[in-house]
Formats: structure tokens, sequence, C-alpha cells
């Protein structure tokens, strides 16, 4: 059973009558094509990612510690409306041969792209019919995937992570649903943690949302705190590789302003062509005060998809 | 549209008639339980990433350089038996908002644990009913995976990768089907590349096989060269973390022995709690002559499951 | 999202500590095999369906009024747990040729024997090891269905059709949950409609239940009144082809014996080879007091499966 | 594994140079819509299935012998291009209670509107943009099923049924792959039968092709004698409720005008609102010759579906 129609949509037409000054709307194609990768790129922000990065990422490793980010993927995880993951172990037919080979495999059902901690490729989000770089969902997208701008143009990611404690910084063990992270929040966060952000950082938010991970799956995936316009405006301008977060969609749910939806999604995919990585699980790094270390995330290779389930870590 | 019934079977029954010297029977429960690694250990060769050993491994990082040792997921890529990937837009339902959002995702449907470049748990295989360290089949397996020995207990591996070019000793751009790699290979082809196997290794064997891909995809998966039984065991005795080649199953198909089924399967997994890596991409790393480096990869988190589709990389 | 592992279980384990006396435990191997119908019958009350059955059945037929029996099939519907229904839109890739056609398909993920209205075959049930006729489970149940006993045996059931008005019966909208239908209830019912039972009939119960399909989910899928133990053999005496319910298990849930867990299933399909169809939408039928007619419905040759989802009719 | 692209497009593209006569283009929607239904109308032919329309069917049964006219559903049936079937077992996880129950269920993969023997609904073909009664594709297409035009709106079909048989007619065991059958053939059968269609009836065609299926399945699927357009606008003249074969497509393919794409498709289902029946078993019907006859098919209630797998019916 996949759960009904988006969430989203009903809170924003629950809230739609609320009148608030127009606080973001797209840039017309004329303002954000082409990328600044050029106008064929369909890589983004991982062009960062190159031989100088990875070192920059590994002279970061101290003790050789590896510290998990990912979710185990199951059944009974949260998601987002509409999605699922089903396995179904396919047990062995065997014995087979004098040496009674038994075999097992299991069968999965789920929108792998979009399940778990996981990676959004640019196929995922559009702007009014197109997606990064002004590439048109019509003739891009088909039946088995899209022609252009799917996961498997980007490769693993080695770069500088950063963890950003926002919930450390204001002395909570959790932000509350809908708080909206402002650029001040991060520059404070940064500041006691004594790092700065780079070009081409992975920056990973902790907002101690992902407590509720397994305990209020509901809670987790309705609404969350997060990145807000001028925060995901301001990450941009950072040149930032990726960012994400503890949370379901790494921004603010619901946006503030009623009138748009999902916005970072936006501003971050398809007009800054920079990844968001979701559902991390960030508690051990919060835990050990790892600020700064290599990050290595290997989103699957599936052809013409709009994102990845991955299991990323962090290494001291 | 799956394909039918195991071929190795057929293969296993076709010449069943051969007569030759029984070159390998499964050990007893009592001489291969408990593992070396505990009674209740269900992580096997993975006990041996440990900070030291990655410490040991990004070490040989000189140049900063991502080899990806993966293959692109999609639905023609050669695949075993009984085995499919499917995926399936899910276009978007918007424009939603002011903004104009628009979301896509995909469905996909696949034994997720045991296509493409795919890492091997030890649920995956099993002798007369019992898995790695004698842990029941039956109780063990149910309709949603497996309660013990999943491929979520593993974690990232980061190790110490070698390269071993078996077609490149040989002097050949690949080995022929059916040919079966012998210990002496392995250490003419370690003597040529100045190289020693240490414990914890990645070992990847370089068969030319997978010039195939995507080229042939029936010879592909039909046949193979490959590891046999003695080199397998060779292999267990210099205590190596994992071992993979260009092939599906990285072991010989079929095997000499016509009576015995995919034997290395069981010598690695069940026996000696040893990894599988398969159908991995090593033409670049080959073509670069990268013999050590620095091997990552990330099995996703799948509860339960026999394995994990993965996208690996070398770091040079 | 399938739903977590069977609430039955769960509903069992609270009330075990109850003593009751021993309601029903199945009959040894030699008590039930072979079949009335044979030892290597596959087809049980199917083998009702006689060229004079048919033509008993067409005779009941007056108006020539088509009476749907079956619930449309969605994703919201109520299911078992585990159990889930999803279907994805495959646009069109078109437009195709001078005559610009476009097609769309969809892709459906569901178990697709046991979801919705639905006609439950022999491989569904089984005792210790053995289903119908005493096959055993094991070495008959393939990772890709059943290699005896499956739905694609039965073909197409046309027989008399009798409608058992219990609610109506008792002068209430529904039975409430847990509630057990008895014999008496059933002679009852059959005087206040001046019908009798033959030898072939498709019985179907109407308790009221079916009033929360769609209303609430939960409680439909959670507990349900229906058909006990006594009032199950009582029917197989009858030899009925096979009986039905607006409810999902048809018979009471949970069984007033805590110690047994669905045992009409195993009286029905594992001793007595009769069918049992579930979650029938039987409003109209009772709305138009038709408590006899012809009964049609067409099973899906599903190869291997334990049953079908199946949309019946009656005419009048 | 499914198939790769539409074979028909291959098709087409490979002969596309051929100059032949315009043999047929799609009427505008001024010319087709709305339909002779009612603009609203959602059912098409299926309006054709009265009460009066019952009586006629049921009248012809003499014997009350059952002819199934339906494929068995296996993953190695034949299967149009990106088409599936796959199936796994879900064994029990049993045994329960002191009953010891067992129960054992499957899991299914499958373009369940669009394989096996299979009804075709108003949501599967459009011309340029728009479906039967010029209902647009876009807006009514989502990602889980059409909101309007879907299978769940035609209930059973019970009526006459004609069995035309134009191999016996020609007195050959098959027609040849891409033959086209003509108005002249259709009329010849007929008359050979001494039967004449009326309106709402059900005509099968004979083609003979049938005999590939499960023998030379890349035979049967690639090409196909059948219907052109010619016959489909004289079928539609006669008010025919639906026309099938024992072939994929019923209609001839490739079409001998290369420039047109599967037009019967669009003129059965897009303009004249007539079902397709595809993948008949019509051999037992011919040995047989049962020329007239009641027929009954059950469409699964699919909410917002294509089509529908079917066991439809011949009774005698």
């Amino acid at each position: 059973m996949r759960l009904p129609a988006p969430l989203s949509v009903c809170l924003l037409l629950s809230i739609a009558h609320t009148t608030l000054a127009q606080s973001w709307r797209p840039p017309a194609p004329s303002e954000r094509c082409p990328s600044k990768w050029g106008a064929d790129d369909e890589r983004g922000a991982a062009n960062h990612v190159t031989a100088a990065q990875v070192l920059r990422a590994v002279r970061l490793i101290r003790t050789g510690e590896i510290v998990e980010l990912g979710r185990v993927l199951s059944s009974d995880m949260p998601m987002a409306a509409g999605r699922g993951f089903d396995l179904y172990t396919k047990r062995t037919n065997g014995p087979l041969g004098a040496n009674k080979r038994m075999s097992n495999e299991e069968f999965v059902a789920t929108e792998l792209g979009q399940v778990g901690t996981q990676f959004d490729m640019f196929a995922h989000q559009g702007i009014d019919g197109s997606l990064y770089n002004c590439v048109p969902i019509e003739g891009t997208a088909t039946r088995n995937g899209f022609t252009r701008l799917g996961v498997e143009k980007i490769g693993a990611i080695v770069t500088r992570g950063v963890l950003v404690d926002i919930a450390g910084m204001k002395g909570v063990s959790s932000l509350d649903a809908g708080y909206e992270i402002s650029v001040d929040d991060i520059e404070a966060a940064l500041a006691r943690e004594h790092v700065a952000l780079a070009p081409g950082d992975a920056v990973l938010f902790h907002t101690g949302w992902g407590r509720l991970w397994g305990v209020d799956n509901t809670k987790y995936a309705t609404r969350s705190p997060g990145i807000g316009v001028a925060a995901a405006e301001w990450l941009a301008k950072q040149d930032v590789l990726l960012f994400g977060a503890d949370t379901g969609p790494v921004e603010v749910l619901p946006n503030p302003d009623p009138q748009v939806d999902l916005p970072v999604h936006q501003i971050a995919l398809v007009v800054n062509g920079i990844f968001l990585l979701e559902n991390l699980k960030l508690d051990q790094l919060v835990a050990s005060q790892s600020y700064e270390f290599a990050f290595v995330v290997q989103p699957l290779k599936i052809k013409g998809a709009t994102g990845s389930t991955v299991a990323p870590i962090a290494i001291r």
C-alpha cells in the first residue's frame, strides 16, 4: 500500500488563504540557462569532484574511523506519499549439485531513486516543464527513464564534508517542525564549530529531526524543519556541491510562504545544479563532534533515474 | 520477461556423465563452524575493516583520481537466469504551487541484491540447508528477507584494493570461457605487478571477459573464465576481505568438475565468510596499470538482503 | 509500504491465555487423503462444474440483468497485512506513424492472487507442511509458483449461486466483529428466503460488514463476523462448490478459540477441496432480494498461483 | 528483462521508403466526437450489454459446455516489447496456531492491463493527444492510472459471440504473417458458417496464428495476420461490441501501409468505442465448429487502467 496523494499539496491548500509577501518565484529560463558549467552540461556541481578536491578530502582523514550516514532500507521506514519499499525473498530451489548448493535472492519493488537515505539528481525536479540547464521534460522523459540528466552521469563523490549542527548551536535536541533555518543560523553554527565552507563541499545539516525516524514515522514524513529560500540561495553562492539533512526534504516543510511548494528543491537542482541528500543519519557524527571529514557517496548508476538510494560515509 | 530456469543446471546435467576425480565436497558443519570471527558473527571478513585498515588504504592515494568500477544499471544489461531490472518513470503530476514545481521519480522492480555490479552477502549461499556460521536457512528466511546475515550488517568497505591482471599476464585480451584460474596464475600475475597480497585486501581479477558486456550479453552470462576451487582456497588462506572479477560469477563457469555447482560461492561465502564482487568494470584500471589502490564500496543497507548492487571505486 | 506482520498472529497471542475447550484440530493426513475426487485430483469442488450444472444455472436467468459482485482494484482498498496494489502509468512514447498513434499501459505490482474480490485456490493454505490431497509444500513450491494445485487448473465457474442473507435474517445492517455464523443461522436465513442448498452451489454470505469497505478500511481488515468451524463443516457436508462473503476472510476473525488460526481456511481448502471467495460486494444483490441466480466467475489462469483477484457476477 | 523498444517502430522504419497510396488517416476531432453514445460517455460499445442482449446470448446455450478462450499467464508467454510477467512465491511463515496453518501467496509484477489474453480499454490508445470521445491524455493520465476511461467503467460482458474462421474458410491451418483480412474474407467465412453479425456481437477471428503460442514466441509476437483498415471500418458499421483474434494485435502487423502504425487500434478504440480482445485461444472452438455461442468476459475492475488480462469463455 502506497501512501495517498502528496501531503504537501494538502498542506498547501489548507493554508492557501493566508496572505504573505511573495517570497520567491523561479527565475526565467534566460536567467538560469545556460548553467555555469556549460550549455550541454549534465553533471552540475559534480564537476567539483576533481583529483585536487579528492586529495583535499583525503587529507582530512586522521583516525581512519568510518561513520555510517545511511539508514537501513526496509518497508517500515518513513517514506513520502506514493512511495514504498517491498522486498520478497526468493528462496533457494536447490540443493544443486553434489555440493548441495543453495542460493537465495530477493525481488525488490521500490521507488529506487527516491527512498531511504537518498541522493537527488537533476531529472527529479523541474520548473514549469524544464529541468536543469533548461532541458525540457517532454521529449526527455520516456517510459523507462530520462534520456538526459540521469543519475548515471554523476559517479562517486569524494569531497570534503562539513557538518553544520544547527540543533547543537541552538542548544536543542531537535528544531521544531516548520522551523526555517536562516543564513544567520548557518553562520553561527559554523562559527561555533570553527569551520568555514569552501567551494565543492558537501554540507550536512543536523536538525535533530532524525530522532523521529522509526519512532514516529508519520510525524517525520509530514512536516520538518529545514533550509529556506534565503539559506538555499546563500549556499548556492558558497558554491557547494550538495547539501543534505537528517530530514526527508532537507528544506523546511511546509514552506512559510504557502504559495510555493518545495522551492529549495528548485533552487538547488534546477537553478543551480546542486544536489540534495535526504534522510541522513547524523547522530554519530554529532556525538563525536566531527565537523570536518572526508565524505564519500556512491550513487547507483541507474540509467536515466532521478536519483539513487545511497549509503554515504564520513571518514575521520 | 525473466530468463528461464538456471542455465548452470542445464549445463551441469548435459555433462553429468563425464567421469572425473572428485574435486571438492563441502566441509561438514563441525569443520566450518564456528567461524574464526566467532560463533555469533554475522560480518565475516568485513571485520577486517578497522581504522588501521582504512588508513592503510588511504595512504595509497597519490593523485586523487577516482576510477569507477561499476556498470550502468539498465534493463538491457546481462543478467543471470530469472533476474531482471525494470524501471518505470513516474512523471510529474504538477506543476505544483506558484513556483510551478514539477517532480519526477521512478519505480524499479529488480533482484536488487543480485544485479549489475554486485556485492554478495552471506544470506545468498548455503550448503545443504545452512549458511555462513551454520545459520540455518529454515527459520532465518522469511517472506521479506533474512533475520540474520543480511547485507545491512556490513557497512561501507574501505580497504586496500589489488588488481590481479590474469589476462595481461597471459598476454591475451580475454581468457577463454571455462578457463580455470590457478594459484600459479595468480602468483605469476602478482609477481609481474610487483605486488603481494595482505590480509583484508579486496582482490579484483581481470579476465578480459568484461569486453562482452553490452556486446554479447548471452555469451557473457552463460559461461565464463574464473577462479576455481584451488585458487579460492588459496585466497581464503591469504585472508582476503573479498574477491571479484569482470565476470558474472567470479568463479569459472561451468566448473571443470561437472558434479559441483558453483563451488567457489560456497568456499567464499559459506565456509570462509569472504565476499564476492561480480560484474566489475576493470578496463580503466587495467589501462592505467593501477595494481594497488584505495578501494571503496558502499553496499546498500537493504534489511535482510542477500547482497546489493553497488558502484565501487578505486582511488589512486 | 506493505502492512506489517499478520495481525491475526498478534490477536492470537494477545488472548492466548484464555482457557477454552478445544474447538477443532486438523484431521490427520490419513483421514483427509485421498480427496473424494481422487488421489491425483487438483481441482476439488471445481469438478462440480459440469455441463448439467451449467444448464441448471442458466435456467435461473429470467430478466438478463447482470449484478456485479466485484470491488474496484486500487491502492486504497482494504488489504490484509503484507499485501499491496501499486499501479504505475506507462505513458505513451508516441505519437507514432502518420496516424499519430499514442499508446498507454500500466505496470502493476501486487499480490495478484490475494487482493480485492478474490478467489482462493488450494496452493494458498496448508496444514503442517501439506496442501489439499496431501500434496507437500516442500518440492511443490518454487520461487515462481507451485508446480501443483495452481489456480490455472480451475477454469471458469458457472453454477447456481445462492445468497444467504444472515444480516437480513437477524434484522441488522451488519453483524458485529467476531460474530460466528452458526448452522442455525444459515438454516434460518435459507428458510426465510425459501431456498435450499444443493451440491455444487456457490454460497454467498451477506454479513453487512462490506459497508466498511472504503469507509473504515482498518476496521474492515482487522476483524470481522463470519463462518465458524461448525458452519464450515456443515457447508462441506452440503457439498457446495465454494462459499464467500462480504468480508476479508469469509470466516470469523478472530476465531472464538484463540488457539486456532483461521481454521475455516483449512476446512474448506485443505480438508474438503472447497474454494473461498473473499471481499464480495453484495449490497445490490441484497437490495434486489436475489437469493438464487446464475453465478459466473473467471479466475485468471495464473500459472502456479494460490488464487486470483476476480470480478464475479450474478445473472438474474 | 523486458524486451527493448517497440519492434513495430523498427519494422515501420525499415520499410518506410516504400511508396503506397495513403491508406488511412485518423478523422479530425470534430468528425469523431462526441461519440454516438454521448459526449460524456466512457463505456462505448459496452453500452450494448443490456438485459435483452444478455438474454439473446443465454438463449444460444444448448449443451452447457464451457469452452475456455484464455491463455495461461506465465513468464514465458509471448509478450509485446517492454512487457513482462514475473511471479514470486511468498512462502508461508507458519505454521500458525495449534492448527498448524500454513499460508502461501505470490507477488506479481506485470503490465496487468496488457498481457496474456487481454481486453483493451479506451485509455490504451490515442490519436495525437486525445482518447475516445476526445478525452485529452494530458490531465487525465496520472502517475497511478487514468481519471477517465479506465477499465473499471466497463463491467462484465455477456453477449452473443461469433467465431469467424478465416483460416478454415481459406482451407489453411494458419494465415501468413502480414496477411490482411478483407471484408470479402469475413463475408465468405460467415456465409460458410451460415451466421450473420448483429449489433452488440463479440466477433472472434480465427487466423491460426495461435499455433505459434508457446512454440515460436518470437515469431508470434513480431508479425501476424489480421484485420486491416477496411475490415475494421466495416466491423464498426456492423456495430459490434468487440472484436478479437488468436494473435497479439488482432490487426495485421505490420500494416501494409508502412506510414501508419497499428491503425485498427485507433479505429476500434478511439474512433468507434469498440473493444479489442487479444491473444485468444480458439483451437477448441474451431475444432467443435462452434460459430455462435454465449460469450462471457469479466475484465478486472482495475481503477484507471488501460485494459485487463482476462479469462473469457464461450458457453455452448
